[in-house]
Order: C-alpha cells, then structure tokens, then sequence
C-alpha cells in the first residue's frame, strides 16, 4: 500500500509528529471526502508558489512589500526585530506595537552553525542607516541565543539609532512566582518599577 | 498572508492538530524546501486518486483485489474481522496471523448513529456463506461498542460457519496488575489457562 505509505512518509518529517501519528492522519484522511484532502493538497502548493520574503522586513509574505510595511498608519520610525516572521503574529496579536518589524531569520547559535551572516542582520542596518529610524525595539527571545543575538545585534545598531530597547524579562501575567525559574525571578527583581 | 492562513486552517482539520500547531507546522513547511511542501501535497493527490476499497475484504488499497487477499500463501480459510483497515497493520505487526482479514468499516454505535447497514456486514455474510470458511476470529476493539458489534456479527455468522472466535481479553504483556482497570483484571481471572 505505497500510496498510505508515501503520505505517513512524508507526514512524519513533520516537527511532532511521529509515525503513529502520521498513520492516525493518512487514515484520518482517508475516511474523511476527498475534496478535504485536495483542499490540504492545494493550500500546500499554494503555500510554495506564492509566499515569498518581503524585501523590506524579511517577513513571509505573498505581496512585496508585505502589508505591515505597506500599511500607512504604521510608524516606520519604530521598528521591532524579531527571531522569526511567526513571531509578529505573536507581537501583533498583542495589539500593543504600531511600528514596523525586521525579521532576522533565526538567531545566532555557535552550536547550529550559525552566525552573524545566516541572519539578516546587514539589511536591518542598512535600513536604519538612512536616519528615519527613531528607535529599534530588539524581541528576539529570552533565551541563552536570543540574548547573544540582541546584544550582537544591538552593537551593530548602537551608533546609528538613537534608542535601542530590549523587551521586558520578567514574571508572566498570570503567572506563579513559586513555578518561576530563579533566572527570571532575578530578572524580574533587578527590572522592578516603582509604583 | 491568505496562503499560510489557509493552509494552518486545513491542517487544523486534523484530528489533533489545534490552531497553534497548525502554524507552527505552516512556518515549518516555508522554512524547509518547497520540495518537502511539493512531495507531501503530491502525497496526498496520489492518495485520494489511487486509494479505494477491495472488493473482496473492503480493506484499504491501490489494487483489487489487495496484496492480502490475492497472496496465494495465506490461508483463506481464516478470516479475521477487524473494525478499521489501520486494524490490519496492528495485527500484521503482531506476525501471528497467516488468514485473510474483513474490514467492517466502524463499529455499532446508537449513540452517532451507526448501525449493521452501515458496517460491511452483509459482504461478510455472503463471503462465508461460500462454505469454505473455518473460522472467523471477531478482533473488534474490546470496548463497549466494540463488543457489542462482535456480538451482532457472531449471531450473524454462527449458522453458516463451523467456529466463530473472539480475541483474548487480559492484561497487557509487559503491563501491570497495580495499574489494569477492575474489568481487565476480571476478564484475565475468568479467562485463566492452565500452565
């Protein structure tokens, strides 16, 4: 049955899914209309053909420039840098940032081969370096390469930009101090806000 | 961006696979090759085009009748009636059984609205009714439903063939009595061999 073989194949490169889960969906697929199958088929290829990078942001995008870069009520004068173009929906379901973002395209990982020139790092300078630029908000995530990478990428920023500013660290909202890890305790500490 | 929208909408449809995962395995897909995303949308075209139900067991597969029913070194003589078509997989694993199989294609359940017309039932019984079957082994999920179906089958098949057999019920090799359920542990003191 290489036909069910094929698709569990290819279903189980996918992240978190394992084989008995990518044998669950083929048969799952299988009992459900084929219309629901071509569906997935056809959003799969319509994915490839038409998402591409946005020249300005390097986010994914199918019109260039891409709408948040297009959109003219947003203040091109902030920018918020990000690992990944996911996490902009992260940052705009947030509903608190009306600037524009750059999208790095990873973060720096000595471990994983990559640096400085895997990242976007020189078009995020090139696009500061024409001075309308007021500041860049650096959201690369709070992890050890996160942190490695805001500060490399704050470096290169430093002499062009007249604020860089790193997200907040700290407790989450709703949140537990006692299931807080002692890192971002202290984080949340040294970061306090008179009130 | 409709085309990563839509494509995390049909991968929603998954059993599983929420909204989240959806777009996690969406930027997944637009960080790997467009040939992963082309090999798996060709996957599923070929799946719905090739994929039907063997005349004879109703198992599924891309020839009729299938591999199983046409090896000429399994004995045809010994069915096993399995739920699903995935049951067939889990009980080739096992290497135990040299019959042939039959798919019902569900399991009775009042309650969603699934009775004996709409299981392979009827293809069964005119399948045994040849006479040259010897036995057939009901492995339909120990479950309520499962249960109840094997029952409604071996009423149907007792008069037209020699031995009808249910699965063995007990605790799981490798298990653990502290952790089987009262009505496992039941059916394994009840059905106790003699060593």
């Amino acid at each position: 049955m290489s036909a069910i073989d094929d698709l569990a194949t290819e279903l189980s490169k996918l992240p978190g899914i394992g084989r008995k889960t990518a044998m669950r969906l083929t048969y799952h697929l299988l009992k459900q209309s084929p219309e629901q199958s071509r569906r997935l088929a056809g959003a799969l290829e319509t994915l490839v053909a038409r998402v591409r990078r946005c020249s300005v942001c390097n986010n994914l995008t199918e019109q260039d420039p891409c709408a948040l870069c297009a959109d003219p009520r947003r203040d091109q004068g902030i920018l918020c840098v990000v690992e990944e173009a996911s996490d902009i929906g992260a940052v705009e379901r947030a509903g608190e940032f009306r600037g524009v973002y750059h999208v790095l395209g990873g973060r720096l990982s000595p471990l994983d081969g990559v640096g400085p020139e895997d990242l976007s790092v020189r078009a995020l300078v090139e696009r500061v370096s024409h001075g309308a630029t007021r500041e860049v908000i650096l959201a690369t995530n709070p992890s050890l390469e996160g942190e490695a990478t805001a500060l490399y990428v704050q470096r290169q920023l430093a002499p062009l930009v007249p604020l860089v500013s790193r997200i907040a660290r700290g407790i989450p909202v709703g949140g537990d101090l006692e299931y807080a890890d002692g890192v971002t305790i202290a984080q949340a500490i040294s970061a306090r806000r008179e009130m």
